[in-house]
């Protein structure tokens, strides 16, 4: 019996529209050619758009991670202080990164689960005024937090330090807003909110983080911002381009600027409100205390591991959700509304599978309790 | 009215067969389930394949210049001498690598259009006893030399120096055999002979390079060796590959593995016989001294510049050839026949293009003389 395509309900990567797989498919076109300027400028305008910025944002053939690296080989120097906020995997992530890269790191350490505070970084940069950046995360895929980005850029562009926000997780889900808040770099990826395949990964930065930039003396060559902003000026990139994932990028941009950034930011509010009041009714408790609107992240009920229901969902209805990561296997099911399937059909093949799932391995919910 | 399909016949990127951008369109899927393992794993036996070689072979997301600085950042340390040789813009990459990461490089220069001799190797390498790497171009793609790898793979194999060797252009089009020849470093990415979209890189290691990485302290994160081999040994990745073009490498491999890669090889050579045969019949004259068999490099007769042959070929048949880069442009048309355009009828296709394009333009040859 053929069985239905795969829901992808993991946070990232993100099942792909028809029409982007489609745009995948187009023949090769040489990259130093005017057909390709012409879509990698149509390309650049959008991603403008998209970070809701007026400054240049940079592509990298790489996944996010290439990104949040190049965010620190360009801005900063061996030896400059930081303060790396974090409350997750991938917060950890910005914060080894500009371990490795020689950076003194100040820590601002939040439990798993748990949201930035902003009062804590603005008593970090008083305690520490010669730090040269923020990092932190915007949704931390790893808990399901939307960490305060607006609140903390509200204190940082006060100060003498820029902020830089990992959002390759929950660009296009949601609000973000890069210019109107005074954010300074924005890394993203393409694999979750831009229902893009991964490979494609974008940098973002104001005149502040281009002046830090340009006192730099870390390494670097394939990340090399200064060669991108300059073949950037020429819809051009200084490598060659991932062209196919850029076609695809055209189209993606097309369906999210077509609804319009805003709706698209309503339809995620409205499904994960949804989502959550259906989890809650079924006697669930969510782990995070900020939920992103591109993901609910369920802690699991007493007797039953995660891995079991992810599993059966997998295997009976070919909808994959994911589990926790580290420490949070087996205590967690993730369960993505990101980009396509922040919609009310998938969401609801989501909800059944996972209610059907819990009953299989005997969890009884009673007047939305236990 | 509707042109056919454009032909492209410059030396990177490539055309991609109709299997290959059909299987760039497949769905997305999770890349840490077993589904991607199994495609994941079968790729990696066809890169090793591909490579000539039992070593491990990593895969990078990001373009060849990526895998070109994962070798220098994994494999050397701040201060380490290595032996650059160079004789074209590729190569010049390979030693500004180097440079930028506090290495002390000795540089073996040859013109533009020739190969590096591998008795000047020798002697470098008695010159500087202390070198850690030879660092070289397989194919140089500005010039289109292709450089003896198998003979300075003979001498640094016996000395206490690694051999690096970018492949990015030249692999599974022109005969390397990493094993055989003892060559210890091969870079490779995805958009020429394998006939894929750019965006995917290649880094084979033996195990005198994993040696070396092991005393490395250069920084490095998203292209670090040791966590990519890590993960590798579970047919797994430490950040998130690029799903799609990995299904279009699945596909590409399958290409050229099933017609075997020797036979690849000799297609390569036949047509690139062909071809040079034909130009030079047409009074013309190959710029390299060693000529690939992937990329006829053509140097202008007096009074044609190459701007205006390639731009008739492209708007009056959709075919597109390179002109040269930086001091040789205007001088030189570069005709690929590499990956699926080392055939009959689009090499023919390009051979009478090029004839209508020069007699355009007024260059008449007469008994294989102007």
């Amino acid at each position: 019996m053929a069985q239905a395509r795969q829901l992808l309900l993991t946070p990232g990567p993100t099942d792909v529209p028809e029409p982007v797989l489609e745009a995948l498919r187009r023949p090769m076109i040489h990259h130093r050619t005017k057909d390709y300027q012409a879509i990698f400028g149509k390309v650049n305008a959008g991603l403008k758009e998209l970070f809701r910025t007026r400054e240049p944002v940079v592509t990298f053939a790489s996944s996010g991670t290439g990104a949040m690296e190049a965010s620190v080989v360009n801005l900063l120097s061996r030896g400059d202080k930081v303060i790396a906020c974090h409350a997750g995997k991938f917060g950890e992530r910005y914060r080894d990164l500009a371990r490795v890269y020689g950076c003194e790191v100040v820590e601002i350490r939040r439990p798993y689960g748990k949201a930035v505070r902003p009062g804590e970084v603005r008593e970090a940069l008083q305690g520490h005024p010669d730090a040269k950046a923020v990092l932190m995360t915007f949704l931390e895929t790893s808990t399901g937090v939307v960490h305060p980005v607006e609140d903390i850029a509200g204190i940082t562009r006060r100060s003498g330090a820029v902020l830089m926000v990992d959002a390759v997780s929950g660009m296009a889900c949601d609000p973000l807003e890069m210019d109107a808040w005074g954010v300074d770099v924005v890394v993203c990826g393409s694999q979750k909110g831009l229902m893009l395949p991964p490979g494609l990964a974008f940098l973002a930065v104001n005149e502040r983080a281009r002046e830090l930039a340009e006192r730099s003396d870390l390494p670097k060559y394939y990340f090399h911002l200064g060669a991108a902003l300059k073949a950037l000026a020429k819809e051009d990139t200084p490598y060659t381009p991932a062209v196919n994932l850029v076609y695809g990028l055209e189209a993606s941009l097309g369906l999210i600027l077509g609804e319009g950034l805003p709706k698209v930011w309503e339809r995620h509010a409205k499904i994960a409100s949804k989502v959550r009041g259906e989890i809650k009714g079924l006697g669930l408790s969510l782990f995070p205390e900020n939920p992103s609107n591109a993901l609910t992240a369920i802690s699991m009920p007493e007797g039953v591991v995660s891995d079991a229901l992810i599993k059966s969902m997998r295997s009976e209805e070919n909808i994959v959700m994911a589990n926790g990561q580290a420490q949070l296997k087996g205590k967690m099911v993730r369960f993505a509304h990101m980009g396509d399937t922040a919609r009310e059909e998938p969401a609801r093949r989501g909800l059944n599978a996972l209610t059907r799932a819990l009953a299989g391995v005997g969890y009884v919910p009673v007047n939305g309790k236990r």
